[in-house]
């Protein structure tokens, strides 16, 4: 079998993530790989780091990217913090929520599912009274931006209701950082993880996370390790932290590169510019799906504006639609996942993807695709 | 704090990992990246199955690339292949044996350590007497290449020996394949995995991987799940597998872009000529370092051509031969870890990084560093 080099075709990617990168980053990541424990290195992962709590809104001194893509963060974030027999709250109302419960068991936890219905967001209400059945809970864990649905939950509501009863607040940000605002400090949430791939314009690969003192106490109180090594906040704080490094793994130093590019590119651009640019880029695709007659999945007060779930009109083949936008324009647009499969597009305007260009091109092909079909607005 | 973009400094990486990677691989990781589910990248994902069974010489159909490093791809092997209550036998001769046991000891198994000296290969009577101790051993591992002392093990000979007493062979080739003859079929190694940024040229962050029949069936007869869900091998099956995929986690797609080209450019040039080229340029750098009047740590027939152990001559600073090669040269070698701290330099000629221009810069920067400290051949 003789194979040569992949050149991989023109898309502009408007679905659940990845998001285009921008040259910047895609530059920085190609420049000569070093030795991770060279000086330069090392003070480069210092102001990653820094720039990380920029984007986490925190002061907390763990801060750092996790090897390995977001879904890695979200184990590492329970495989630490959840011991054997630990009562955990996992708030579902998505698919990401069900593969935290799944994680859960795994490591020992009891997980108690909170179902809210997929396309809502989180109800406060209902975690408050599973905890009142559950007063051992030990952490309570949702996903603040839900990427298969598109819907945003209140953090800072449900933050609030669980340290009430005594839990910590374990936070999916993977689609959140960056587009919408995450307020680690401010809102008190213990242990937050996140995706490089979607508002952080960076590749896949890495999952930046933070914890706070409480959540740190936890883990250091262990009664025993981890079930994970790769994985284990223990180990990765000598790799990262400040004083004497203590060799872990090999961290994936040209992903760093990128990461760091893009970090810097938010900071530049400043967390609120950034805010407000997903929200009127949002606003101006919601007017233009509008105008092709097409309707939003999601109540206007828990939509996210970087992923957007919009109704498949009947008679439409959705996948079709989806096959001809790619075809025709190298335009990536998401399907439906779980419940929403067949019934929902998602459109994603994240990180530098976000922008009016986008809006227009993902307007004008919609238009094209459903015409195809015999539909018009 | 005001951040800028990051430049990494001109460095010759003669360390233990990362080599250098070519710039082929690097601009093939800089190509935009493209959505995990894109028909183009799906092709791209079966490519590089088919470019690790080149690599790992096997027909395994289960060969795919961990999307994290080395060590999660030795995470990943033990707690798919070992079930709580398991007895596993980790041959160690190093850092990486003794990582190992941490692991087992993790997900529920029993490690039984079988020590050999740091320095030298692992010893296959050892093996058959611990074996004979422990007759319910269900498998057992070790380090092909031990990046930590430079010592090559007869992987050969010990699967042998473990198949005889009836259990599966797990195998570290992180720093072996592409540098040294690595016979996953011919050798019935049942399972494999490795780096990606030794002997293969590309930057670190991925962990190739390859399971036969046997380590399958022991995987899918599991009583219980295994105690990770992003190293889960049934889920990644689904998402990697030839049939319909399905969703586990992002890809770290441009990690992959680089990985695809590096395979490529091994496959251009060869395996046997690859071996060849690390073992002449090997030879090299024995007789250059011979020439200086320094002593290898290791002996002959154990000998990792792409890492090479040297004993630092009396009365020479370690630290500071390595501080002015990177300082004065750029060049980048690595220092003792474990037993061996203080004691040798490691110097790797790995990848596209084994060729007669970095031997000969070797050579002269450690002339002219050990000069500086008083030291002359």
């Amino acid at each position: 079998m003789k194979i040569s080099r992949f050149v991989p075709p023109a898309r502009v990617l408007l679905g659940p993530g990845p998001s285009d990168v921008p040259a910047r980053v895609l530059l920085a990541m190609a420049q000569p790989t070093i030795g991770h424990l060279d000086p330069a290195f090392i003070n480069m992962m210092e102001e990653i780091k820094a720039l990380l709590q920029y984007a986490f809104r925190t002061d907390n001194s763990l801060t750092l990217p996790i090897s390995a893509p977001g879904s890695a963060g979200m184990e590492a974030s329970l495989a630490n913090l959840v011991e054997p027999g630990d009562k955990v709250i996992v708030c579902r109302n998505g698919v990401f929520g069900a593969r935290m419960a799944d994680i859960v068991g795994r490591i020992g936890g009891t997980p108690v599912l909170v179902d809210n219905a997929f396309g809502e967001a989180v109800d406060p209400d209902k975690l408050a009274d599973a905890l009142k059945r559950h007063p051992d809970t030990k952490v309570v864990a949702f996903v603040h931006a839900e990427t298969s649905t598109g819907v945003l939950s209140d953090a800072k509501t449900l933050a609030e209701v669980a340290h009430r009863a005594g839990a910590l607040v374990l936070t999916d940000t993977v689609t959140a950082v960056g587009g919408v605002p995450v307020e680690t400090d401010a809102w008190g949430l213990d242990a937050v993880y996140a995706g490089t791939q979607k508002c952080l314009s960076c590749p896949p690969g890495l999952s930046p996370m933070t914890l706070n003192e409480r959540a740190m106490d936890k883990v250091k109180g262990r009664r025993e390790k981890p079930r994970t090594w790769f994985l284990d906040f223990n180990l990765l704080m000598g790799y990262w932290g400040t004083g004497k490094r203590v060799y872990h793994h090999t961290a994936p130093i040209n992903l760093l590169y990128a990461l760091h590019e893009a970090l810097v590119m938010l900071q530049e651009e400043g967390l609120e510019a950034s805010f407000a640019r997903h929200r009127q880029n949002h606003e101006r695709l919601v007017k233009g799906l509008e105008g092709l007659g097409l309707e939003m999945a999601v109540p206007a007060a828990i939509r996210l504006p970087q992923l957007n779930s919009v109704l498949v009109p009947a008679g439409v083949d959705e996948a079709r639609v989806r096959a001809d936008l790619l075809a025709w324009f190298g335009i990536e647009i998401g399907a439906g996942l779980g419940e929403l499969a067949g019934k929902v597009w998602r459109i994603g305007l994240m990180g530098q993807g976000s922008n009016r260009r986008n809006v227009a091109l993902c307007i004008d092909g919609l238009r094209a695709a459903l015409a195809a079909q015999g539909y018009h607005p």
